[in-house]
């Protein structure tokens, strides 16, 4: 008889189900959790639907989950930053791209690259690693983060995938005081990224939308205007006034008119499309006559993702999220693609016992 | 009857031929130049036939060259940088985008932009300005160069474009001690761009070619290595080792291979081409997974301009040139689009006026 459950899919066409499984042994380094929440990324339907491809193509049962929070229920002996009755989270990462990276400052961009939490391999049983979607979850300590008093269990389990996502390029390119500030896209991973970079105190954030019905969502999470990226003159008019302009949007698009609103020496950061680009996605004389910086960033480190725990708890921010039981995970994925969702799905892993 | 000769044509399809015309009066702030030389751009291929579009859409007539060397022959009375005798040059700009912006650090990258030396509106007359094809120019002194003493003439001409476009992203990102370079394309800039960074104290130069036959010119510019591009082994074996990639390919291409090249918050930065990028040019998993920064970089600054005469002058760098006739223009051309020209073209002035 198995230990634990989860719900996970044996190919990119069936939809998630029960699957009873065994977590590994919780070795002297780990952590096991009793999950209380997992969130719903767009990144768990693509690995469950195949969609990626390449070196991130789907190794099956594949049971998606990488905002998970819970509290810990036992730790291996030589575990000292965690203790049994913690709340506590995991992120993307469970372990080391290899033993020799320990101590790195950035264990998302090494290579080989870090484990992640589904679709990685197990540094114990070498099998695939399974998510969130589960009761149970066994994690090396150091990629368990602290989650602070103040935060709500659900609204705290996305900052630990979108809300790194947001945070670690706001890091990196300092995003603060004086920043004029573009959010495109306004799903799971824009909706913190308004809130975030207003408290990091930007001077001005924009939500930049193809739905303007989102409109009056971004004035609530506190964003100063909001741009319908269809309209070509309202576009124009705000050619150039933006040094940061953070991409959420999860798949290929047109570019241009995202260079255009970025001001000389800005950047236009992509965390959500991993694809190859469009036709003419870009026009090089545009970037050029702006020394426009293009980037892409990948999830945030683990010291970024306890950072930005601490500093949404210390701001008041949190996701808007709508928790949800495990029987309707798979209707959350369909709402997530259509793009329906101006919210966080949070599975109440209470209901995968029941 | 006029008093200047320069070669122009009159629309995208008609060789240069030569055409008479009257450069305006030296102004007060202007300095008149007899030119000796002025070196042959791709770019002045590109505009004489009309091949930018938007906003650098040809006017006629069109006289090309922004690579000019010559002697000062009168100064206006305000003129206190150059005096008559001097050896000076003139590079891609001739005035400010407005008189609000002197005095500010980057002239090419300002709103509106600055005045182009052919292709622009002439600041006092209002009409097209003609370029550096021709015997004599006007240029407010702010924009006239000083050629050091140590340079030949013909050598110095290509660092007025070709030289500066290359050392302008090499001064913004800091190529320096340590830095492991790429640099993409042998042609008019490459060759520069190879002794630029070597001189630069870079760690590592490698060329960057699809022409395999360039590779012993490559390896006596000082280059350290040189890889086929066409080679995906080769590229694959190189993966993630340059932390700076200066593409200097002067039309769309794909550039995933060259993003392979770039380490972890590595850039790819292109200063030759300026146009829409091709489908799939790029692969933003690949972008996403290293943090690459990618860049266009706009010819440089007049400060910039001077910094790398003076550079080359100190260590003894210039450009490989081989110096023709006025009448020999249209044939360069020709061979500056073939791609068979591993030096840059430069005219002898004098043939002008004979």
């Amino acid at each position: 008889m198995t230990k634990n459950i989860g719900w996970a899919t044996s190919d990119a066409k069936t939809p998630l189900a029960p699957y009873p499984f065994d977590r590994r042994e919780t070795g002297p380094e780990d952590v096991l959790i009793d999950i209380t929440h997992c969130g719903v990324c767009h990144s768990d339907v693509h690995q469950a639907r195949d969609e990626f491809g390449g070196a991130l193509a789907t190794q099956w049962p594949c049971m998606p989950g990488h905002e998970v929070v819970g509290t810990v229920a036992a730790v291996g002996e030589r575990v000292t930053t965690h203790a049994v009755g913690d709340r506590v989270g995991v992120g993307c990462l469970v372990f080391w791209g290899d033993e020799s990276q320990r101590g790195v400052a950035e264990e998302q961009y090494q290579v080989p690259p870090a484990v992640f939490t589904y679709n990685g391999n197990d540094p114990v049983t070498g099998e695939v690693t399974l998510g969130g979607y589960s009761d149970q979850i066994v994690v090396h300590e150091h990629f368990v983060l602290k989650i602070p008093a103040a935060l709500d269990s659900a609204a705290a389990a996305p900052l630990l995938c979108a809300g790194v996502t947001t945070w670690s390029p706001m890091e990196h390119w300092n995003v603060g005081p004086g920043s004029r500030v573009g959010v495109a896209g306004l799903g799971g991973l824009g909706h913190l990224a308004v809130q975030l970079a207003k408290a990091r105190g930007a001077e001005e954030v924009v939500v930049l939308t193809t739905t303007p019905a989102k409109r009056e969502q971004a004035l609530a999470l506190g964003a100063d205007d909001v741009l319908d990226m269809s309209d070509d003159d309202a576009v124009q008019a705000r050619s150039g006034s933006l040094d940061f302009v953070l991409s959420t949007i999860p798949t290929p698009f047109d570019m241009k008119p995202y260079v255009e609103l970025v001001a000389h020496d800005g950047a236009l950061v992509s965390v959500g499309m991993l694809e190859p680009t469009l036709p003419q996605a870009l026009d090089f004389g545009a970037v050029s006559q702006k020394r426009v910086t293009l980037a892409g960033s990948l999830i945030g480190s683990i010291a970024e993702t306890q950072q930005v725990l601490d500093f949404a708890a210390e701001h008041g921010i949190s996701a808007e999220t709508r928790v949800i039981p495990i029987d309707r995970v798979n209707e959350a994925f369909d709402e997530v693609v259509a793009k329906d969702v101006r919210f966080r799905y949070v599975i109440d892993s209470s209901t995968l016992r029941s």
